[in-house]
């Protein structure tokens, strides 16, 4: 991309074949877990009112809005997350559907912030929301599947963690220590690894707090709420509770958040959240005037740090490339080695086509060692050879170049699809 | 929809799980015929600059942009189609792939206009495009594709047709009456049906011609192109050649098409083109500066008059309908009869789920009666009854409530995968 010519807006991506395929990977997991969960699949407009967003609080988010007037003079907005149109359109419908809720959605947002690795403009999120369950059981589901999620993609204990808390435990902290306002104090713990120590003194200092007590409250895993225990043995019970960790310090930016929430994190914490979510009760109401007052959970997860991640984490990546590997953009090449029998192997593309075999071929003549060539850039695994002595045909593997006839009296078919269907090795016609 | 307060703004869409659904049947299918063809899949951003557009020739599509400033002060637009980013990724990239390309895309884009039935602000298309290839055979692999789409679709011979062309035609024709400038010519031809009698014939005095000599060129099958000859004859090669029909009154509105042009139609022409493409040899070049002079051929089809064309033909309505129950959103629902074995429940939910079954269940106490009502609405076929006798559970077929017990020591998710394979019957434990 040296061109700048040809560079797209900065902080979009072009997805050419290879990032398209990674890109199609992480939706291919998505899909797979969100469905073994029993979620269902929604999609919300790219554009909606602006005034959708100006209704949820959480205040850095409306100074990163793509927002502009149409040609109809009305205030519009790229989506910068999909929670505000989940509560449109659950508002709408709700009467539609058993409760709870488990909808899932796949698609991208906009936020304008300096691009940098794992931030872009135009980025895609992978949105799991289970509404109309205020039990902590509707957040272990969440937290389960967010962790399956990870185990799917092929990273495993030690790789990464889950680290949970719940705003209840400060809401307590808070009671204890006549904070009248937890949603004031919140904020400070969001920020105390960020803030520098004097202004972090001086922040609690307003609240007759010391950096001491915080650090105390923290290491003390006693102050885990009713609901993290909840959670935890619920994910004990599923085998997953090895990845959960109580994290006091998580409380996760946004005002709305009312009671569990979480991070994943590469455990070597080396870059930022993988993915973040929790319990948002309130939320629902607020954004559709009261039409959907359901409690809600869910989660959200990018595409761009998961991939940096899945690029790091060795595993991971293995899982990735065996996954791209069984999805070639080629089966079978086939290679036209008598031009007058062009129409026939027309007419035998078409039948492994229609079989659902990816075929490709050269669409005029060529010589058959640049026809080979161009079979192997394809990354097909054969090539079907179509020469004068045709209905005979040749099959070759191309790794080995060990080769088998095909019969004029055999099912061409039939005979290709069972040797896509067996491992590589000497080809017996 | 009927609060105004939750609806979407108009011409976009909200796909709740059902119309969700569609568009994934939709997403399938075209994913599946590009792969069989062996087009490879890109994407481009959802946001280009504006001048990207505007180097595109083809008037119309202009007025009709989502077009803003973004916060960085530049012009930028929602993408009205495909071709223009194309055309910037592939001048960016060419040098990294051998030709020609065969590249499709899926993807959501913009266009300001009166929504109405088959047409919104919000659409998705299905974009093929094969590049640099000059060839007719290019033309008919492309072709080919389109019609294996409707195939794959559900449509049948005698649902739809594809009505090609050849602007080669009409320049002959301009040639042998003396008409200078066919590029003037020709867009009189693309609105032979839409204009006024006296209006069309004011037009075509300026050419000097009449309009029997036009209606007389266009009945005599003898003024097919050769290229539109090879095309046929490839198609039949491929059995296909029964859905393709020689109309030269197609030459498509866009002054950028160069040669061989196409729509497909719904038989009984109740609705607008379903698709169209054709060859644009200069645009590429055009629009990428020179940097990627390729010859092109490409095709898109939107997903809104093709399902309404599905919901309107039987046999593809059917099709889809099958899709649709392949793609259950639950496949097992776990009936928890005894509470007190909830935490067993999940451990064999988290086994179902691992081994890829699409497994629910009710995450907080809730009587048994309730509990086989939402494993009904959840569209499972089986429930699995987990009570007091735990570890033996009761398989129930929900369609017939026939059951089979699934002894302790049997490994539960076989079971229930074999039972799965099979069609409902009676259940043999």
């Amino acid at each position: 991309m040296a061109d700048k010519r040809f560079q797209s807006l900065p902080g979009f991506r072009d997805f050419t074949p290879r990032d398209c395929a990674i890109r199609n990977y992480l939706f291919s997991v998505w899909r797979n877990v969100a469905h073994r969960y029993g979620f269902t699949e929604y999609e919300a407009p790219i554009v909606e009112s602006t005034e959708l967003y100006l209704k949820k609080s959480g205040g850095e988010l409306t100074t990163q809005l793509f927002r502009f007037q149409d040609q109809g003079g009305r205030d519009i907005t790229l989506r910068p997350e999909l929670t505000a149109s989940l509560a449109r359109i659950v508002g709408a419908n709700q009467r539609d559907f058993p409760k709870p809720l488990k909808w899932f959605e796949i698609g991208p947002c906009f936020r304008y912030e300096k691009p940098q690795k794992g931030r872009g403009r135009e980025f895609i999120q992978f949105n799991a929301d289970i509404l109309g369950e205020s039990s902590a059981a509707a957040d272990a589901e969440l937290i389960a599947m967010a962790i399956d999620t990870m185990l799917c993609l092929g990273f495993r204990e030690g790789d990464f963690v889950i680290r949970a808390s719940d705003r209840a435990s400060w809401v307590n902290f808070c009671a204890e220590h006549d904070i009248s306002e937890p949603s004031e104090f919140l904020p400070i713990i969001d920020r105390l690894e960020k803030l520098k120590p004097e202004a972090l003194k001086e922040q609690l200092d307003n609240f007759g707090i010391t950096r001491e007590q915080v650090d105390h409250f923290i290491s003390d895993k006693e102050n885990a709420s009713p609901a993290f225990r909840e959670i935890q043995a619920n994910l004990e019970a599923r085998g997953l509770g090895k990845y959960l960790e109580l994290d006091l310090t998580i409380v996760r930016g946004l005002a709305y958040y009312t009671g569990a929430v979480f991070e994943i994190f590469d455990t070597k914490k080396s870059m930022r959240a993988v993915a973040g979510g929790g319990r948002y009760d309130g939320l629902l109401s607020t954004l559709s005037n009261g039409a959907a007052d359901l409690p809600a959970t869910g989660f959200a997860m990018g595409d761009m740090v998961i991939r940096n991640f899945i690029e790091e984490t060795p595993n991971a990546l293995l899982e990735m490339e065996a996954w791209l590997a069984r999805h070639p953009a080629c089966q079978v090449y086939v290679v036209i080695a008598d031009e007058s029998n062009r129409h026939s192997a027309l007419t035998v593309i078409s039948q492994l086509r229609t079989a659902g075999i990816a075929t490709d071929y050269v669409m005029t003549q060529l010589n058959v060692g640049k026809q080979f060539k161009k079979a192997e850039q394809s990354g097909a695994r054969f090539a079907l050879v179509i020469g004068e002595e045709y209905p005979e045909m040749q099959l070759k593997i191309l790794s080995s170049r060990t080769e088998a006839t095909i019969h004029p009296n055999t099912d061409v078919v039939t005979a290709i699809q069972s040797h896509l269907d067996s491992p590589d090795g000497p080809l017996i016609a």
